[in-house]
């Protein structure tokens, strides 16, 4: 159950570099790669021919050529040609509305009649050149919305990411949660305590001390379909901490975009964007392979989760105060499924 | 289909030394770990906060606290404690009994009001200092009863164990199978032989020669609900035989302990005690080693056969005198699982 | 869907020889293993004891020995003997018509009683001392028709072995497709081009210039069940192609056999037989290993091919002339199943 009419994180530009990518997302199978101009497409990844997978095939002069006879298949699922073929009877293949921006490739898996560009999740950071990202992603088994919940309550990092990122400070600050629309913020802020391991390190990498009391937030920020951004940092304590002079805080933005794969299963695009010594390579791959330790850390906890709740399907679970940021973003989520529903509803009435 | 009103070995001490332990016994998911003074505890393996299993968490102070987000849970399924939370209304999850005896951890997964602990199998040996027992533990995808099959006719070694255990002379001599109550007996004996090399070893262990002929014996107990307990040796020829004095034979008893995962899996955990030498380390490691290799060569076979099984569900099996302990046993399980039926059909009669 | 009533290829000898094997053909487990005199055997794979896979145990003087307790099975199906035991009244397993020649195992998996080893494939070559065979076995998860159509439409060469065996030429030479009967050929004929990499090779082991113009041709036969057999090679141009001196040219049969497992696997027996340089043996190694790592290239496009008709199993596919030999094949295979539900019908009516 994911929504369908969305925008989705489909790939990196890397994945497709010289090469078409088969990817699975909200259950449909999609090929993606470079047309004419370098602009991306996304197609059915069923060649008309003999259904063969176009992914792996090859991309010639911007069209997608079957990697079994020679089908060449143009950006708008049409074929172009085949060698010693008329093609123009071939039936047409599903185009998926796609769009390169902000350094990833987007996907809209439903109805493309809807499909708006200007929806895209903004990512004013992805644009400024005071601002570094780096990223990876995992492949987990797991329903998208666990991982939601995941990242709206971060007092499992206490325990699951004891040695780095996890102090005991979370657990006992108060969380809030507020809603705005389809929005869902959920925030904490723990004045003058010890930096972990991980904030010991960016602290440093932006020449401040590293031993000295700070204060420290996290500010997640849901969006749909399954977005999560988090504002997180340290300031030196007592110095205004989120509202801190630049001079006197680490701070970042974990970016999180949960691409569904199946009902239980995700594409997991993970990063961290940041604002101070943008321009060090060495301090993004450093940071980069720092976060994917950390987040490789929630890989197991998220998969024999998943494992439990499909055994007991029917058990019900706690909704508590630190649960409130999963709860409202599901309420978000559940309320643009019943949009879908009620749409589909609509179009088949007479 | 097991019986599930029964004591099960879950596990053995040195599985649950300072951590947690997730294993499945007749289909219930369970977590094994150490609480107050060490006694043991095992409750469903599942967080009654976001259905996490608990035992990816750890033990801290006689509680098993979640690895996701710090629950504490008591051993009786009921939460002790939660960072930030009144736990007070959580909702207590299943405890099953358990109990810590000879070396093994039992558990009872079935209804906890008719486990009694005076019912485990009793093991005399296990608390005598004048035996020694070495075992090991193997996860085999089948139905437990193929395993009570294989233990309860030992014709099977003659051909699965040729190099080791198995010789000629035990398809030759008859075998004799008694009923008593639900503890199925079934013996063989074997004068004027040659040892093969596994008793060979044992021999030359108790300081007897092993070139000269011997008595064996093989006496196999079944009792409910799936354990077989093997009375096996050789003592010098003419001496008595199995009645022989101790200084003229080698002998043990092979220990198994077979439990059901799911309708198709096992685990089994096989060891064996003796009472000669016990003091000798090495002479255990050393049987442990050659008894983990013989029992290893029936995991190939007894895969095999379950699949080819439920390839052909509805295909008669022969049943010879050899499989008498076997089918026996089969009774005997299939007469505690009709008591069961019964009564669950009394617990429902209006 | 596959034929029943058929002659398929099962093993090679090297594959029997000294103890059983055990494999599924078009959904039955078979055991294949040489009982006296040498003469090959295929039963059931299912001791009539206790359900063991009989291809676990070994040959002992022509009789199957089940490695579980011994049992001694004949090659009719019926139990010869077994220690301590009276077999008269044993159930028989079911036994399957086989034959050994031309190098293979032959196997009819359906009704024993229209077995007729006069139709087995004719391989002439096969017992022609001017001729070479070398090849191979792959298993694939494909219906065995995808691996028809692949045999009988080589434009694929050009995509999927375009570094061997493919060219252009390929694509652009028109093919004409017959059906004569049950035989369907398939053929295409390129005049006056260069030999690709695996044809040049071919042309120096024959003594012959591999950097001349050449006449190639591709003559592809199928025969019922789905064997495939095709001529192929090259002469040196305007001697007279297919037809030319054999002094000129260098050709072989690439030798198909297509041996259904279940609907979506396949036993997968290549070959290439020649009868140029026949008895240099370094020649035949180096072509059955080059022809193993193109055929190789074949596994993932038809695996994927097959999983995407799996989740799109309404989706009409094209069928272009290029696939008209693959479409005759699978009209001649219908033409069979009908007829074997027919047979069936008709056994049934009272």
């Amino acid at each position: 159950m994911f929504p369908k009419n969305a925008w989705y994180v489909a790939c990196t530009p890397d994945e497709i570099a010289g090469k078409p990518l088969g990817r699975r997302i909200c259950n449909e199978a999609i090929v993606f790669f470079r047309g004419p101009e370098g602009r991306v497409a996304a197609l059915e990844d069923f060649c008309p021919h003999r259904g063969a997978p176009l992914s792996l095939g090859r991309v010639c002069e911007g069209k997608l050529v079957c990697g079994y006879h020679g089908l060449e298949m143009g950006c708008d699922g049409k074929t172009v040609a085949m060698p010693g073929q008329r093609v123009r009877g071939f039936p047409a293949i599903r185009s998926y509305p796609v769009v390169e921006r902000y350094g990833f490739i987007w996907v809209w898996p439903g109805d493309a009649a809807l499909a708006d560009p200007a929806t895209i999740h903004h990512l004013p950071w992805a644009e400024d050149p005071a601002w570094a990202h780096g990223g990876g992603l995992y492949h987990i088994a797991c329903d998208y919305r666990l991982m939601v919940d995941n990242l709206m309550d971060l007092t499992h990092e206490t325990y699951v990411h004891a040695n780095s990122i996890g102090q005991k400070e979370i657990d006992e600050a108060p969380v809030a949660t507020r809603v705005e629309g389809d929005h869902v913020i959920t925030s904490r802020f723990m004045n003058g305590i010890m930096a972990p391991p991980f904030w010991q390190m960016a602290l440093r990498g932006n020449g401040l001390p590293d031993d000295q009391p700070v204060d420290r937030w996290q500010i997640c920020h849901f969006t749909p379909p399954s977005h999560v951004m988090i504002e997180v940092g340290v300031a030196l304590a007592g110095r205004g901490g989120y509202d801190a002079d630049p001079s006197v805080k680490a701070s970042s933005i974990v970016v999180d975009f949960i691409t569904p794969e199946t009902e239980t299963s995700i594409w997991y695009f993970w990063g961290m964007a940041r604002n101070f010594q943008a321009h060090d390579q060495a301090l993004t791959d450093k940071i980069r392979e720092g976060q994917g330790k950390i987040f490789a850390e929630d890989l197991q906890m998220l998969e024999q989760q998943q494992k439990n709740l499909l055994a007991w399907p029917d058990r019900p679970l706690l909704k508590l105060n630190i649960d409130a940021g999963g709860v409202q973003s599901r309420k978000v989520i559940d309320r643009l499924l019943a949009a879908e529903r009620g749409a589909v509803a609509v179009e088949m009435t007479p």
